[in-house]
């Protein structure tokens, strides 16, 4: 077939089929420079494959959307149903997850194919059906979903690359500019009932079910550091035998720190102990920078900081009322780092970094908000069934494409995980 | 050496030595009838021996109270420091909890010897400081400590006795008498702030420091049930498939379900697939008895079930609103059943069984309260370092001493923990 | 580039050289077909991506031809010592086996770089130094090696596209031609002192060390089968109870039958119980043919068959003197089918299959021969230290590269493993 | 109650009778001094509760004595059939052997009344069927089968009380008489034809199925080392960097000291590593005597440090032509030190100490000997199902019961076992 030259009157596409065609695209230039053995390994069962990833989420659009509003509908290839689904129960069984790695059919050119079939498709419709509300909300889902998964993709590959002893980069250096210290200060907030959760006035028309019901907290007052705990603050956390010091530690935190021996965070390693610590990152091998907001800690790291501190971590209602009006200014995945970077003064005195560079473990478990109903379907375990024995971090940080998260967000993840790019913020009672 | 009989003068001894000497003489009283290879073995790490409970507890007067009132304080056997530390790092180091069971040394005679020295010990010091406030603290604590362990002795014998194929029985038969059903009904309350946490007034004077500080929760309007869910409820759970419908459960609880083809609670056994389901307890094999709370269910499973029921679990916070001012009425450890027992009608229509029986799931992860702080030292490894990944469970059993819990009562356990007698009651929101 | 047409005075390449030649493309065209995917997993902790196998052995050739006899010799890569060491200590570290699937850099293409390079300065060695006796013997060495790593590729990769749910074939399907049942006849031998290893007038002028030394044995007299264990022979074992007969199990084989429920050999699969076996192989999934041998099989199970089938496995010296003067006449790899075939009738009654289409179960360990002593350096580390708890098998099998396997070749895995081309022939005394 | 008088005319005991006696007294002297707990607890799996060894050997009795010869047999408790039996499938199921230390019930003391009243019973019968030699066989395998688990009480108390940080002992102190050291001297052997195996004539009466059938091997001639090694010699081989050349073991046994991170055999421990060396022995803690045979060593130990002397393990039949003719002059379990003891040197130049002290490790694997049948039934479960990834040893041990041990009797145990008193004596071949 020929296409038919673009015509000059060509109607503009729908603001939908334009965000779609720009996500999934983004999706794929993260495996610019990737071969697809990079892109097939799995390096622990938490993580997946980006082949997998890539075609996960194109699961999600041909079973969420093309199934149900495409006529006469047929799967790409049955046998995908199964393999790339995750975790939805109610449409059938599951390849287990850890074995993800181990399915070298379909390779990574096929699945480069079913996206471009399915993207083919899914704009079709976009374009055909631009009233029909109910598809733009499962679209706009599964573009959120997709950047969720573009942030793990990221997540994924560092841990990947990282079993890789000659420690290669994903990505070319960052401008490492030599930036000022920034002192800690304390940024006091009264307390009294809080309005929490998705405001679609505040946050956009878009959130995940989790974000709400909006409803009122009532908050102590306290106070919330006007930035992240840097990697300079962590080596004297260390220095003052951090990680050997009982009393600062959560018992199951203690506990995981003495199985593995642990004295340093996650990629942090150094030839001998007369030598500096060094860090791995997607630009491969660096030296520690003390003015970077410190990144891949686990809860149970995370929580021994803020005591040793004379603090607490925040709940997760205080930082979101502390993150009010605040705007999204830190440095996201487009930015390219990839690694939390430093940030100047900020003049007028507001707290720092709340959004962007890393995510920020809360002092919350990862609960329903009151009156919280799953979508019935699929679609409704997104999130609600997950609400066991995680911790809510909030932010979002330099792996996390931009305008995907808002104040509202909540992202959860167990106390033990480290490979994600997670920091804390510290807080405070006020007497 | 002969005794001198008691003089017509000889002065009462205070309260405390008497209740001191209560509690004491009531974990020895436990192992009657058990012989020293039953008070020595560890059935899974969870679970200790017998033997080992029994001078925990002793070490606890020893190193808290001997240690610290008594003049010229020598050890009964400086080895016991380490052997019997549970988790108390500040203290020194423990022997490695899954290891309890093989230290057959000092055997059960010795560890009854060191009970009895410890006790003439610390009852000289009752008689002569009883205006000594922080003895008295301290020895209440030690006491409220030692029955919690009398609790888990029931528990952790139980789950031994389990594990030997003659499924011997601890005590005797219980009189199982025909009792009348008991409909569900649902008992509303308005929300509202509901003070939480300790009383002095309600609650008598002595609470663990996670009751604490006392605080006020805005609650929205609910229904609690009248009474707990029992054995018959449960059969209606599993005939629906209850154990194989996915969407029923938190995704870590079907995995736990799956993981072991669970298909029924701990303690369930039956001949065959065409043979009623039997139930093993302290008083050996029984068959299920449909009115009796159900007992030994992990967090997973009251979580699947309320969500069966159409329900939900109560958090905390509204069961112990619920709570208050209910008459300490339940089945107790006393009653000499060790299993939950049906009861009978309400006449007045207040809930029925909160206390006593079983313990109830909650909603609510096990967290500190606002402002909650550990005391300093070794006492505060008590209850705050375990603030992570358990769930609250609220009301005490029929494994619980009477007298050792009140409304403010938190226990906690992780959500996979079957070996408590752990049950659940239902609420709902209301519209 | 039009390569220049032979000039007819062109001197002919060294034998060596052409046989080095030869074997380094076999290995590539393994790959023929395969992605950068398949080459690059590791399905289980005892097989190797073949992208690790292909360059292990170009690392073989490296380490122990190009280094040492190479003027000026620089390692194609300096990573790569490590990286692709199996398991010589004394050449260096290596790197952990069970993560020999994590290293996706070097990728597949820089790794046929490798080959390619070396594969150059090797051959221009042999054209030049054709009387260097010692580079001969490492190059004959090294070819044998990758022989073996040949075998392996084939092994690991119809394990890793097993793990795949869509059953993926690697080769074209085999004209399974239909063929006449052979029935088993029973061949006797004398015994009395037989010469055991390898004879360079027998089998040729190459021999691993562990074929030596040569040396006699004393034999009773006994009786070997005229043909491998067949599919149908198995079906029979199977259908008689074999895998639930205590009895017919050494005690650690059946509790390996019952750890993982089995209940028939590796690749057996069926839709349900009432429906007939087939089995995965690497022309993807066929039914069961009875008349092909056994493959797959652990000594486990070789070992529990023969005793069944009333007798029992024959020694690797009864093995070798049966196959004394017996052409190599079986199905190797060269014949595409990557599966045993059924052979037809022997006119002259001799015994069949002793090579080629399966390896055979012996039933005796792999040990050193009297005065075996291994080779000083890094190459003595190439058999002698596996003599310990693996059994020897014999024969070679379809996987075999033609030419590879002598009659005094010994061939060793664990009781346990079957993912190799394993099958059996039965023994028994003579009274 | 007074005993009778023992009247002057009362019939002797029959020999057999008088034997089983004094077998089963010594089982029961065992136990002398140690408590119920001692008995009851489970070290590893490896191991059993000695409580157990002590049911199960009177288990054996009652199963293959009572219940066949004995006219309306009947059970002393029903429950004990699975209980106690070890691995005899023919017989019925069996409880899983590392749950033995969870049964607590029967206790010690119903176990004792269970050999009580079985030693009546087999007692009677063997007074009233004197004639009778199938149970004359049976009874007698019985007592060299409660023998052998004699020594297992041994070493398997040592196991448990090795997990006590008291370090307990159980037997009072034996005197460590200074001894002068023997140097090690070769003694040669011819070799030619050696008969191996069971003989009757030099052997006495009895023995273990797998001691036969006797047959010939040809042996090649040999040296053997006139003493065992010793801890000195040990010392000599940990200070050479033993543990951590990789080129001195087996693959497997490298890979076993690294997973540990091995640097000393079992049971040896310092305070810290400028400390000396010390070991803990049935006697308590003691420092390493030189002079002392070594013991607790795996296979692979003795495998490696045979080869860092230059030297091999003997094989079994080495051993056992070096050992024809030679008395049982070594150290038994009589002795009382449980721990081997240096001897001094013998006048007659022949081998020391290959009885007694410490089993010796061979080069052999234990495989049945030619035409090796075992006996139908239940009974040829014994020996023959175990003959896999197993190695012999030979000589018996300071913890076997004096008369228990011939020239041809053949232990066995799995290359990684440390628990045994397993050391070894050197060989060599002769040029």
């Amino acid at each position: 077939m020929t296409p038919e030259p673009a015509s000059a009157t060509e109607p503009t596409a729908p603001p939908l089929a334009t965000a779609f065609a720009a996500v999934r695209c983004a999706s794929c230039r993260l495996i610019d420079g990737l071969s697809p053995e990079d892109c097939q390994v799995q390096s622990m069962p938490d993580a997946s494959p980006l082949k997998w990833h890539l075609a996960h989420v194109t699961w999600f659009f041909e079973t969420f959307v093309l199934e149900r509003f495409e006529p006469g509908f047929r799967p790409f290839d049955t046998a995908f149903r199964v393999l790339f689904n995750s975790y939805y129960q109610t449409v059938g069984p599951q390849h287990p997850r850890p074995s993800r790695g181990l399915v070298t059919r379909p390779d990574l050119a096929r699945v480069l194919a079913y996206r471009a079939q399915v993207d083919e498709r899914v704009g079709q419709l976009l374009v055909q059906r631009t009233d029909d509300a109910a598809l733009a909300e499962l679209v706009t889902l599964g573009l959120h979903h997709e950047q969720q998964h573009q942030e793990l993709m990221l997540t994924d590959l560092k841990h990947l690359l990282w079993q890789n002893p000659l420690r290669p980069a994903y990505a070319r250096r960052w401008p490492l500019a030599p930036v000022a210290p920034q002192p800690l200060r304390w940024i006091g907030h009264d307390g009294g009932w809080a309005g929490i959760g998705h405001d679609a006035q505040r946050d956009g028309a878009f959130a995940f079910d989790n974000e709400g019901p909006r409803h009122r907290v009532h908050l102590a007052p306290f106070e919330i550091a006007s930035r992240p705990v840097n990697y300079g603050d962590w080596l004297a956390f260390m220095d003052d035998g951090g990680y050997r010091r009982a009393e600062l530690w959560l018992a199951m935190g203690f506990d995981w720190v003495r199985a593995a021996q642990r004295e340093a965070p996650l990629y942090w390693w150094r030839e001998s102990t007369s030598d500096p610590w060094r860090t791995f990152t997607l630009q491969g091998d660096v030296p520690i920078d003390p003015h970077t907001p410190i990144a891949h800690l686990s809860f149970f790291e995370a929580d021994a900081y803020a005591r040793w501190a004379g603090a607490r971590l925040p709940t997760e209602f205080e930082w979101e009322t502390a993150a009010r009006g605040v705007p999204l200014a830190g440095h996201w995945a487009d930015r390219g780092a990839f690694h939390p970077l430093p940030s100047g003064h900020a003049s007028d005195g507001s707290a720092q970094q709340l959004f962007g560079d890393v995510w920020e473990w809360t002092a919350s478990p990862y609960l329903a908000y009151p009156r919280y109903k799953p979508a019935p379907g699929a679609i409704g375990e997104y999130n609600g069934k997950f609400m066991c024995d995680q911790w809510v971090l909030r932010g979002g940080s330099c792996a996390t494409p931009p305008g995907h998260v808002r104040a509202s967000y909540r992202n959860f993840f167990p106390a033990a995980a480290q490979w994600q790019f997670s920091g804390l913020r510290l807080a405070r009672d006020v007497d």
